[in-house]
């Protein structure tokens, strides 16, 4: 989810990020190269994480071969760990950093981007980086899904999820980021030099219903409010430790209702080059 | 649009909401019909308004005998009209009170409605009676889907638009509406009687991001601020000719930006009789 950021992930929340796949989290992406499933693609995932997506591409695509990065070094082994309980072999994973890509101008046919900008100061440089790496052949596109942590709906809106929700817009916004990255994709693109005539935008929601999902995401949360560094956040930013206590147990009491549910809108564009 | 009600719609605003079809604006529930296409379903659209969406549904399963109804015996001219421009014979309209609807328990194979609950004082009493003349038969349902405009993302946020989501706001909920219908589905419906293994829920989203699009719906929502009820609530509520004609000109601006789009999520519930 948009709203827990790539780095120094409690296990709990990296067992939330390891549900996302490319089924879930770039159909769009999934949709439009829908006639090229068996084509010898070269695909870059951008701030792969733990790489279930970037797996889920190279199963989606099996006769392509896919890169994912990430700025943390400590993440590889994870993800490669992901690759090979998957058992697929046209993948690899390397550190690296989003703003100076190690590869050369016109390397990828395919560069995606999935909840990272949302979370960084100059999205617009990072996106002109992706563009720089993919090829100019008409076919070729970059494709980025941010969520768009503004228009997070929760119910019950019990008073702790509210303060959490305060905490959390804070954190992104104190490193840089912005809680209206998903609305904002066209406008970063068209900043990034792209015309408006290359770009196809649209959204979708990424949303938790059943019991087993609720559990997973408030659980990874939990973890981060108790112990992780949205602790030591909050608590630097000024929130008490009732506080914090306040936002564990409403996530608690909201993932054990049956009318409980979050949904978020992420936006989504496609980039042709 | 969820923050438009079915009441006295001005004729860019009608325009505008004759682009929903079952496909746009139902596919959750086309989906969950998809075997059964060509069974002799009695169908009920609950808040038909133009009947765009009920023929659509006559279209997508010729055998089954469609029933629009609406509470303004003054837009059934209009819905029939839609019908017969369409060709459709297995439809039929007329006036009731989605309260008080005139049909016998268990009439109904599947009772739909869409973006009308946001705008009523006991959703709960309607879906009460949308269950009651629903068939009891394992595979018959009663399928909601309705906007959540505290969701709504606009992009670029003008200042004129936030004037006009206050508007807007204060529209739905002087009303007896509410800014978070989507999200309280599950919720009304277990208020109703409903068992949360009944329930099926879901989120999507409705997006503007073409030009033609864009000005659909910006003309509409501008002939509503500048000579429709919402003129008039405008002013009775204290925003002044001056607020209204801003809002105007922003909705004119945003439609012909080329970095402009606008989202909203919708709940969507399907309850298994």
């Amino acid at each position: 989810m948009a709203e827990a950021g790539p780095q120094q992930l409690p296990a709990a929340q990296s067992v939330h990020h390891e549900l996302r796949n490319a089924e879930n989290s770039a159909a769009f992406l999934l949709d439009h190269l829908s006639e090229r499933r068996n084509d010898s693609l070269r695909i870059l995932d951008a701030g792969a994480g733990s790489g279930t997506i970037t797996v889920s591409f190279a199963k989606a695509f099996p006769n392509a071969q896919v890169t994912g990065v990430d700025i943390r070094s400590d993440i590889l082994p994870r993800a490669r760990a992901v690759a090979e309980t998957a058992g697929v072999k046209n993948i690899e994973f390397q550190q690296a950093d989003l703003f100076k890509l190690p590869f050369d101008d016109a390397s990828f046919d395919v560069t995606f981007c999935h909840q990272v900008l949302t979370h960084v100061k100059a999205p617009e440089a990072a996106l002109r980086e992706m563009l720089r790496v993919t090829k100019d052949e008409g076919t070729c596109v970059v494709a980025v899904r941010e969520g768009d942590y503004d228009t997070e709906a929760i119910w019950p809106n019990l008073s702790g999820l509210v303060k959490f929700h305060g905490l959390a817009a804070s954190v992104m916004e104190g490193g840089g980021g912005t809680t209206t990255a998903g609305r904002q994709l066209v406008s970063w693109a068209l900043n990034a030099g792209v015309n408006r005539s290359q770009i196809t935008a649209s959204f979708s929601s990424w949303s938790y219903h059943t019991p087993t999902d609720k559990q997973i995401w408030a659980q990874g949360l939990i973890t981060h409010i108790k112990r992780g560094p949205m602790h030591e956040r909050g608590i630097g930013a000024g929130w008490t430790a009732d506080d914090l206590d306040d936002m564990a147990t409403a996530w608690e009491d909201w993932a054990a209702r049956e009318d409980s549910s979050l949904s978020m809108l992420h936006g989504e564009i496609i980039v042709k080059k």
